[in-house]
């Protein structure tokens, strides 16, 4: 089956917002086996939609048009779309009662505008919009499916997934899917894929790997297409379970969860707290843990000790250490870690010390490397790493890879 | 001028990447009197190309296609472009050239495909692309000007604005453009608007103002539109000093810059330094303090103090405090800030305590409710503010609005 996405909306043609919409309706189509054979953006412009229209008509099987459906009269669509079918606006009691219910629970009056949201054409299947005011609205003409859904990004997304592809699905013109995204760290994306090649290559047919890489963690996303969304996932499952015996150590968790928010869960259920001492990412880690709701039940503190002077105030890293071997060292960021420990009275904490750049590098430590240690009741584990030139990438790598360390201590301690 | 933006690329029609290019592209052509008919999507296939061109030909003036013309062999642009233009790929010696020298100073070795880059169409006349190997290239065919530019963003973005644009400006077909960006902080955007009004309705009719709110400040970008340049420059720079009148208070930078930074300039010009005492925004402003290159010259360090027992142990707030007001009340965040400045030796310092959610707050202190103090040598400055119910915003604004007060009272002393 071949789609086209045709965007209605000056906003975009003059640049005011980037055109996400496209972007994730393809993603999704493509992957319930619809191809995109054009998207195109076009002027509230009647004769302009039109045009598009047939042009859509003439080579594709499904067109959905998106934009153009506020309750202003720059939002034409509903009108276009009565003369391209050669039909007229007729009133829609369901969809009216629902706007009349939106607008009760936040206490608005109702007005003209308003009212007018519950025409639709009179051809049309109206589509519940549970997240917004105007309906989605469905059309048959000859082989052609025509849908026209809201331009605000959730609504559109939220009629998509609830009622667009499902119907699609039902109706044979799309296969049914099941997403599962496995959250990885510990492992460049170069060794990971090397690592998992067999597993890969071994994946079902109607398995598709995705990897999705970010600055936090190395995600892989797992589509299986077919008919029957229970065994799809089932399917999924079976795979991740397999996966999970190459990588043990390196899965963190599944879909949206954080790395932090897995540390807290285990230092919860295990009845533990945390402190956190940083040098060279100044509070970022700190900030990542803070993220996390009710961190506040497990998370004691930090202390960004950006001078030598802090660190022996604060932390209790003697003049010695600091002299003899630099604030950039595995002796300081040893001491770091257990020395906020023993000072905010915690059970675990993580120490950073590095050189985040532009500045500040010598030949010995070039900017870049960085000290990280992890302390537990049991033991310290420190490990030097040098990463990059720049300054943000830096801060980011080294919080991430500290999570990493700690998340493993706290696991197996 | 209308024209038509038609990007090549199969990545786009399967959802793997977001067409920012398209939005840039006609934001700048806009401001430059360039309108934009439409923008069009197509797969790296000849037959969808050259209908994508026809179609384009006929309604506009100008087409800009980005993509398709990289090394390998699914990137066609120019094969394509020969059949449109009826000629053949040429090889071109100063492309060459660039290349060679890209690779010497990367120390690699040149293949048969890059070789091939330096091969373009005999109508066009190349434009160099000084951030890459593909050049762009500039085709007229009767009155309709037709440009290929690389679809990776920063040499799209490089070969638009140093070639693309002069070039249209020098032919007359794009207006000269002047751009600046004001800062401000400290009001929202509607109140920010009711302020400005008259300057905004007496701005000569060739500049046009747009806000650009983001979650760390509300900018106003000027943008005038003329002939002359440097008389633009001079225009805006008149109507800046004008606004600077009116919000004197408010405008904290140009640009780039960021409030931490700005806030990093004035205390390096002080001689002066800070420290951090944070509960609610967890590390976030310190994070945004040390995200300046070089803020170890006037940043002590901070403390995230999320338990009471940290603020009563690194912060001496005193547990009478504490027990009495409670730890989000105007007393503990004084203490906080004055605790943190002595305790660290720094002249400058800020303190947040408050509930960011989405639980832990009450009928008094409800979900949103954070106090803020800063700290000079002369005096301490305490306010109290209630946000909203989202975490993650709370804590950016509260964050935000600490840099506020800061940047104020740091300025003033």
């Amino acid at each position: 089956m071949k789609a086209e996405i045709i965007t209605i909306g000056d906003e975009i043609l003059i640049g005011q917002i980037v055109d996400t919409n496209s972007a994730w309706i393809a993603e999704q189509f493509n992957l319930h086996g619809i191809e995109i054979y054009q998207i195109t953006s076009v002027h509230d412009d009647k004769n302009h939609i039109l045009e598009a229209l047939k042009n859509a008509e003439e080579k594709v099987d499904l067109v959905i048009l998106t934009g153009g459906l506020g309750p202003t009269k720059d939002d034409i669509t509903k009108n276009v779309l009565c003369e391209y079918f050669n039909t007229k606006l007729v009133f829609h009691e369901p969809t009216f009662e629902h706007i009349k219910q939106r607008f009760k629970n936040r206490n608005i009056d109702l007005n003209k505008l308003n009212h007018d949201q519950a025409l639709v054409p009179e051809n049309c299947t109206v589509i519940p919009n549970k997240a917004g005011t105007a309906p989605g609205m469905w059309f048959e003409k000859n082989d052609t499916i025509l849908v026209s859904v809201p331009g605000v990004p959730f609504e559109m997304k939220n009629l998509v997934e609830s009622e667009i592809l499902p119907r699609l699905e039902n109706n044979g013109k799309a296969k049914a899917i099941y997403h599962k995204t496995v959250l990885t760290q510990g492992l460049p994306e170069s060794m990971l894929a090397q690592m998992i090649e067999k597993w890969e290559d071994a994946l079902p047919e109607n398995i598709k790997l995705a990897y999705l890489p970010n600055p936090m963690a190395v995600r892989l996303r797992l589509s299986a297409i077919g008919k029957d969304k229970e065994l799809l996932k089932k399917q999924v499952e079976t795979e991740i379970e397999k996966l999970q015996k190459i990588i043990p150590e390196n899965i963190f968790g599944y879909d949206n969860e954080t790395l932090a928010g897995v540390i807290g869960e285990i230092l919860k259920k295990k009845g533990k707290t945390l402190a956190i001492a940083e040098s060279c990412t100044g509070g970022f880690i700190s900030h990542l843990i803070t993220s996390v709701a009710g961190s506040s039940e497990w998370y004691k503190g930090g202390v960004t000790a950006y001078s030598n002077e802090m660190k022996q105030n604060l932390l209790d890293v003697s003049k010695e250490v600091l002299d003899v071997n630099g604030a950039v060292s595995e002796q300081a960021v040893r001491k770091m870690a257990e020395g906020v420990s023993r000072k905010l009275n915690a059970h675990f904490s993580v120490a950073t010390s590095g050189i985040a750049g532009p500045t500040g590098g010598t030949k010995e430590k070039p900017v870049g490397t960085v000290w990280i240690a992890v302390a537990g009741p049991d033991k310290t584990v420190a490990e030097k790493f040098v990463f990059g030139d720049n300054r943000e990438r830096n801060i980011i790598r080294s919080s991430q890879t500290a999570l990493q360390m700690l998340r493993r201590l706290v696991l197996n301690s």
